[in-house]
């Protein structure tokens, strides 16, 4: 009998060799020298960057890195332990007392990534066995959350309240959904989906991963964005790595949602705090985000410029109603036909890795573009000559844009 | 009606007082400068600190707090989007090279915590429906995993591979455990348990969190220790926020499981990548942690000087046979023993939290000292003498140390 190792091995490789015929393969491409809008390949040449999440270019700004490394040098490279053991620090409290201040609640707590916050929260604030409602297009995290909390999903179709008020007649605990959708760009209706979760005496829990520091006054988020009353979603999680350039997560509400989180979450308890170099680039970075509106302002009129262009061009650019954002995806149907069109990029010194299933439902592959307000006018150009390029080798096998 | 947040707080009112009233409540204590044994507390006492993961004194070492700076200020606060879309880095590269060399595995896969590696393994590794053994006192990231992967948990009494054999007896998946347990400071027996995983058909899963860096040889941790061949655990969990004194944890093992863990691991896929600073920081705490032994030897040096004190003293700390780790668990037995031993320990600057049910079984409450390499003889010497008096004010309300 061979070792388990071995037997493991063989187990998975025949599963590995069937992805990789099937072209779902995916690998994760060294990129060097990353400023916000270009990066260097492994072959040595420059390329243009459109699919991070750095959406206000904080990520290669030079204060946060400058707060890190001061607290560094100061404090070394790690906490050391989780925050209820020795690991919490006077940068974890300024940290969290500027996100509550920075939503507009009486509290937040920091988690590791929005991963653990979201297992954190469904676990802690929802009973086992109580029914969930969640968006079909929820990032991963929240549907993860629901499943480890023992809730009883009730998928809903994507951003649609009234199918969700069908899925929940009956009560429910929890609604959670994204506040901007990540694959699809698009903003979640919160004070629909809000008024269907009163009524059937469920907490909203709204995940605003792309939508803090974005859109909104001031970069609130989805909930002013969509004019839906703060205290209508009584559970805020917000991320630190997309819009704030750093990394971790953290969860805003009431002192007594928060202190029940500190009390029960086990994503929050048992594991090692992040490190206070870590939560202090993050304060410099909310400053930042905060203070300079004209981050916002470029972004948007990035946004505008891409968006105007693609359809005179008729690109298969998905263009939502509502608040633009800048995660503006092209659709273009089969994984094979993603993967081509992402090459013609990359031959033009373009990068914007293809979206493939499971990623997003079969048959709508995509380009994910996502903007920074680190790119100039001329790369949304360049980006707009080379899709149109792409889509006239490459038709779309969609139909249409929705 | 009362809006939605109003309801949820009242919800959670009770709950939080009832725990109050307990004495169960917790609170995260802000302490700063810490520099590997001492920190200062809020009121601005500096006191010795004997409960940290930070083992070999690398959290606050200079040298990887310099590459942290160093890397964050040429490449920015953080990596922007997922390893699969654009955050992957050399700094990324290089040190998964290094640990699948640590490790003497084909290869290794970074991911943001333990808890996200713990279910990213179990949820790739596991079929739905099977049976998984665990070790009672396994951490609460392994049980979790088995719960999200929806394997059918067998839990065997701690350490004890007949009771393991006869749980699994029809086969299983998957036989899951601490390399050292977290808040007992023993081993498990690791060569037994993958006799029993074997027998069953089952994979052995190792989360080594409290082990690598710290035991066997070359800091190689549990898997050496204990005499077990590398084969024979097929998936092993490292951290790098313990003994590597920096954030963030990875699992090592062959080329095709860890390309299966990039291919279907969620809690990998669908997060954002952590800062290169970061491993590039981590990457440096690696390499002092395998070059300089003298870590390792003072380490054990320390541990002998407080067992020996301790049986001399006849303080209940647990001394199991085997391998002497750095977690060395006082009970004391009622939560309310363990919190006044913690307040006698306070008042000589000495900070030891007290941990309580429910993250040790009731009735086991317990000071739970860990030593570092930072420490000197004369700490351990004050340590026992404050014990002592604790011992005296307030008996241990468990019969006797195990």
């Amino acid at each position: 009998m061979s070792d388990p190792a071995t037997r493991l091995d063989a187990r998975l490789a025949p599963r590995l060799a069937e992805r990789r015929e099937a072209g779902l393969h995916r690998r994760a491409e060294v990129l060097d020298g990353y400023d916000g809008a270009t990066a260097v390949r492994p072959d040595g040449r420059r390329c243009t960057v459109f699919c991070g999440n750095d959406y206000l270019g904080l990520a290669a700004d030079p204060r946060p890195a400058r707060a890190l490394a001061e607290c560094a040098q100061r404090l070394g490279s790690g906490a050391g332990a989780a925050h209820l053991v020795t690991g919490h620090r006077p940068e974890h409290e300024a940290l969290e007392a500027e996100l509550a201040a920075f939503t507009g609640r009486e509290a937040a707590l920091l988690f590791s990534t929005g991963y653990m916050a979201n297992l954190g929260v469904v676990t802690t604030l929802l009973r086992r066995g109580q029914a969930v409602a969640e968006d079909r297009l929820n990032h991963a995290s929240l549907i993860d959350a629901v499943r480890l909390a023992g809730g009883r999903p009730r998928r809903y179709r994507h951003a649609d309240p009234l199918h969700l008020a069908e899925r929940i007649d009956g009560g429910a605990g929890m609604v959670v959904t994204d506040g901007v959708f990540s694959m699809d760009g698009d903003l979640a209706p919160l004070p629909e989906l809000a008024a269907a979760a009163e009524a059937a005496g469920a907490v909203l829990v709204v995940d605003d991963a792309h939508g803090l520091g974005v859109i909104g006054p001031g970069g609130q988020g989805s909930v002013p964005a969509t004019g839906c009353a703060p205290e209508r979603v009584p559970v805020l999680v917000g991320p630190l790595g997309k819009a704030f350039g750093t990394f971790g997560a953290f969860v805003a509400g009431s002192r007594t949602v928060i202190e029940a989180l500190r009390q029960w979450a086990r994503t929050y308890i048992y594991t090692t705090a992040p490190p206070p170099a870590q939560a202090a680039a993050a304060l410099e970075a909310v400053r930042i985000a905060r203070a300079e509106a004209w981050r916002r302002e470029w972004l948007q009129a990035l946004i505008a410029r891409f968006r105007a262009g693609a359809r005179e061009l008729g690109l298969p650019v998905v263009q939502p109603p509502g608040v633009p954002t800048p995660i503006l995806p092209v659709l273009v149907g089969h994984s094979t036909t993603a993967t081509a069109w992402s090459a013609e990029l990359d031959r033009r010194g373009l990068h914007v890795a293809a979206i493939r299933p499971p990623t997003v439902p079969a048959g709508t592959a995509r380009l994910r573009v996502s903007l920074t307000a680190c790119h100039g006018e001329e790369d949304i150009d360049r980006l707009l000559e080379a899709l149109d390029a792409a889509a006239r080798r490459h038709p779309a096998t969609v139909e249409a844009a929705p």
